[in-house]
């Protein structure tokens, strides 16, 4: 089969690999029906992530159809249609029995496309079948399916749930890309009273106020902003969806005494953290990798039409496209790339 | 009235001050019977804390017995035996109504010694007494009632319960002064499977063991400590109770994923978060000013025998002693002081 | 001045009686400029609370303009547009200082109209006014901001936030009437996947589907329909918007395994708890008085736009028409009456 | 092998049996080596729980050995010395991933003794043995192990942790039989000011002093008592552990408005819920049965010595005792029997 194999700093190619076998009764082999990129499989592209070894495939989401499934796997049927998470969890260890499966001890967590061959594939091994895929509701597209393998549970996790986003409040939202959509998107599940989005590039401003922010404004206008529709108090939550210092610590700052701020962006390097100003302050910082856990309610809301994430796709593929398509989603600034999806033709 | 008056940095005096009086109708006049010296000052004296101006009277801790009340006191009565709150509340604002008086926007909040005249005197006056005052049972003792006008309450609050001390935990404290030890004490309540107590000193790690430590170590050895006694997971809680960079980051280094890091120290810089590695990790951190909405419990659990303090106090003088306490309380490395109290000799 | 006044069981009259003045000096005098009826007062007259004595004036519920202030009442001033809210708050006991106003022990909780003399009337005396009432904003009219006196805050906090409301619920409310109308309002608010709503009487699943109920169905038909949109399992908070047994009943039969019964209705005598079943189920049941606590949240979300409360009233009247308006609320099934707003002529 | 058969209602006998077989993949055989009985195996022998079969092997509680496990076990070896649950958890379906396992839709919950054979043999299947079995810390006994199968996790659980007993309350508990003495127990783990504990029986009343009860009385006092201790207010936890209705209505009797009522009790009839005292009551009651998500916890800690058990056994047998086991127990009120433990002389 073909596969998007990372070579090395800089080095992907698009090439034969073997097929994929079971090869642990868990297992599952899924055909990769659609996939999509992520910012992360970038920062693994400039060596940001060193346990990413050469050859391995890259990719962390798919939807897909099963293909065999290994001795031990009960609910997962071979032709059922799935979601493939970017979590993979054994079920059995301590943080999987909290339901916290991003911090698996068993084999699983963020293994696909990181210690393990990943989903830019035409099949994919999935471990631990029966914990980490979805069986997808028929009136739920391969496209739409694709914006919950990751982004849609990361935001809602670690940024609106572990913020507690509550009725009546200002979210704050810094980075207006795919991760700060998503935010935003599921924040609106708990009726804040608004939701502003940071962003120094006009056109991702554009595309918030379009997805539905109540306000945009690049980071040098933020703080006067929030503290004026505040009344000076500040946002009750900041959401950091960067992964970049100057982001980060600009929450800390929009936040209100008493607010949150979650770190949703993944980081390569420390930040500042004001504690001269912020020890006082009665603030709640969290961080996190997603668990997934709530990837059934988002799919169910997503069945029923309570969430919209329509606007988060802006580039179609077919899947032998892959190059092309790392190319403009690596050039997200100039291409306005947000999401981009690869289709294998041979999916319905 | 005699006062310890703060005149400007490393300045201050024991001196003649006019008495205080009712300037409100919520305010209370308190005689001083027993009042301490908390590292605040010190930082005050340092220069640290901008906004107090010279010719203020330093204190936010004291036990007292009530003179004088205004026109709109109702629960408080001339007379009352008193403990004196390091937090005033206006009972009114949003953070008040919260029961986040250490935020109060009404003109409460740490004001006395700070934005206002303090404790460290003969007599003072409080504002909103009927919120900031707490009349005390008959058997628990001034030096007892004393640890409740802010360390208790503080690492209470802003350390146990911000940092969800459960039974079965590993907790790390790492600073073993009054706070820390405080930190200890009240940590106790939710039955953790243990307590490491981290200083560099060795007779803070002797106190520490003292007051009922399960481990002590010193910050080098605290990484090596905590992983063999968690099968290298981590600290559920650390709770920082010292106030500078360092400390704060060997809690951010020795907290499992999915545990909590409460900043309960005063710092004067900012600190490096390693959201380089943090981001990933499932982490919750806390900073916090005391609330003190907790003291009716505190103070009713010593009342019980259930809360011990009595390793918190090292030193007692007469008040007009005050300028020795503050000499043998800011060399506290040599002096082996903890909490030191001055005491009224008018009172019983 | 003219007032509705209780003449014993099944006796009310609007009569002359003299103006209320300040008695205590946190009251607040407000002339009512709208004020409405609720289901409580139609069980006062049935002689269901019996520690309201005769002659007292009813009504708990208003929207009116401050007349005069005592000597204590520091935030609310003469002129102001307010509301009066059901729950008087002293703002000083346990109760008050954990947001628990509706216990209040303090002279506060519910006392308009069942213990001091209430809103029905052209002028009220209010207790405790600076925790009692709420300034208006401007863009909220009297009318709309009328249903926040009691019935919004109820629901709200008795029913959606006591029965944990989350996004993707089934959440069943039995009784469609004003308060049941303002959970289904609420409860929106947490983005539920769907409300049912259980009612005997047509017009009232007719007000509800109008009011954006997902499902109606009579109480014999519930089991069955709960049933089949949860796939057997039973709703995820089950609301009990009426007050008889039968239909508490009903909702601890509804609720799934670990799911929510939320009593908000008024009972005059006991239920039947079926724990030979419940015991293995799982399930919280709450009762309770409102707190109003959320009132300022709830006036905020009214005037933003967030809160539609128009569905709630449906007939208006002059204040001098109450005994009318009490006619035609008596006999809501003919009538069709949910709320009934009185206004004072004399207002803008 | 000998197991105790149950022979309908009232017939019990210790005969041959046929030894268990892996029948799942999952499945496990342990030897059983301490063994209990529970009083709900009394409540199936009345018939009291009609869905057990004539032909069941009765128990749902045991420590034991492992003797040969299915293929796809991972976790649990043979030779383990384990604890098992009287709860088996399939891992899979929504209710285990949200840890309430007692409500497994799986093929798990309380299965044992219930709808599968159980632990009153000399061996047992275990179904899902990965999930529900507890490997034993060497400084464990097996006697100790044994009170962790049931009555301690469902005493935290369903008691203590449902009643969100915190430091400082005062905490009544309504039946001083094995799960009452286990909720004294671990309540304690959350240092409130007092546990009261409540039955007719003097015996019970006394073993409950020396277990640690701060105060005992029988049913008739309890209100008075409760009063007295808490200036009027009431309980701030009533945990009702008989299963009787009068116990359950002293329990919602006994509890201070804002308070919980957590069931324990399992429970053959309907209790009265006083609705029309209770709807203004701000009450929260909880039913459940227990899920054993903190046995590993509770393990753990007797392991450290944090919790002392020992006061719970009364007698102990060999496992070919078991009919006068059976027949000391049932007979608790003459024989001051709490738990008895029965020993399979094979094991070391």
């Amino acid at each position: 089969m073909k596969a998007l194999v990372y070579g090395g700093v800089d080095h992907r190619s698009w090439v034969d690999v073997p097929d994929p076998a079971v090869k642990d009764p868990d297992d599952a082999i899924v055909r990769v029906d659609a996939v999509t990129i992520c910012g992360t499989d970038l920062h693994i592209l400039k060596g940001d992530v060193p346990e990413v070894e050469a050859g391995r495939i890259l990719g962390h989401e798919a939807v897909g159809t099963v293909l065999e499934v290994g001795d031990h796997v009960r609910d997962i049927k071979v032709g059922d249609r799935v979601l493939v998470s970017c979590i993979s969890s054994c079920g059995r260890c301590r943080y999987c029995k909290e339901g916290r499966y991003g911090q698996c001890q068993g084999g699983g967590g963020w293994v696909l496309g990181h210690l393990i061959d990943g989903t830019q594939a035409e099949k994919v091994r999935v471990p631990y079948a029966d914990h980490s895929l979805h069986v997808l509701p028929d009136n739920v597209s391969n496209e739409d399916a694709l914006m919950l393998a990751d982004i849609l549970p990361t935001s809602y996790e670690v940024g609106v749930l572990a913020g507690r986003v509550s009725p009546g409040d200002t979210v704050v939202v810094v980075g207006a890309g795919p991760i700060g959509l998503a935010a935003l998107m599921t924040a609106r599940l708990f009726s804040p009273s608004r939701v502003v989005m940071v962003d120094p590039a006009e056109s991702r401003r554009r595309s918030a106020l379009e997805a539905g922010a109540d306000d945009v404004v690049g980071p040098e206008g933020a703080a006067a902003m929030v503290a004026s529709l505040t009344g000076g108090a500040g946002a009750d939550v900041a959401i950091e969806a960067v992964g970049v210092p100057s982001s980060f610590e600009l929450c800390t700052e929009l936040v209100r005494p008493g607010g949150h701020v979650a770190n949703v962006g993944v980081h390569g390097e420390p930040a500042t953290l004001h504690l001269e100003t912020l020890w006082i302050k009665d603030v709640t910082i969290t961080t996190g990798l997603v668990d997934t856990r709530t990837t059934p309610l988002l799919l169910r809301l997503l069945s029923e039409g309570k969430l919209d994430v329509g606007a988060l796709c802006t580039h179609r593929y077919g899947i032998d496209e892959m190059q092309d398509a790392y190319d403009v989603f690596s050039r997200a600034g100039e291409t306005g790339a947000l999401k981009v999806a690869l289709f294998n033709p041979d999916a319905v």
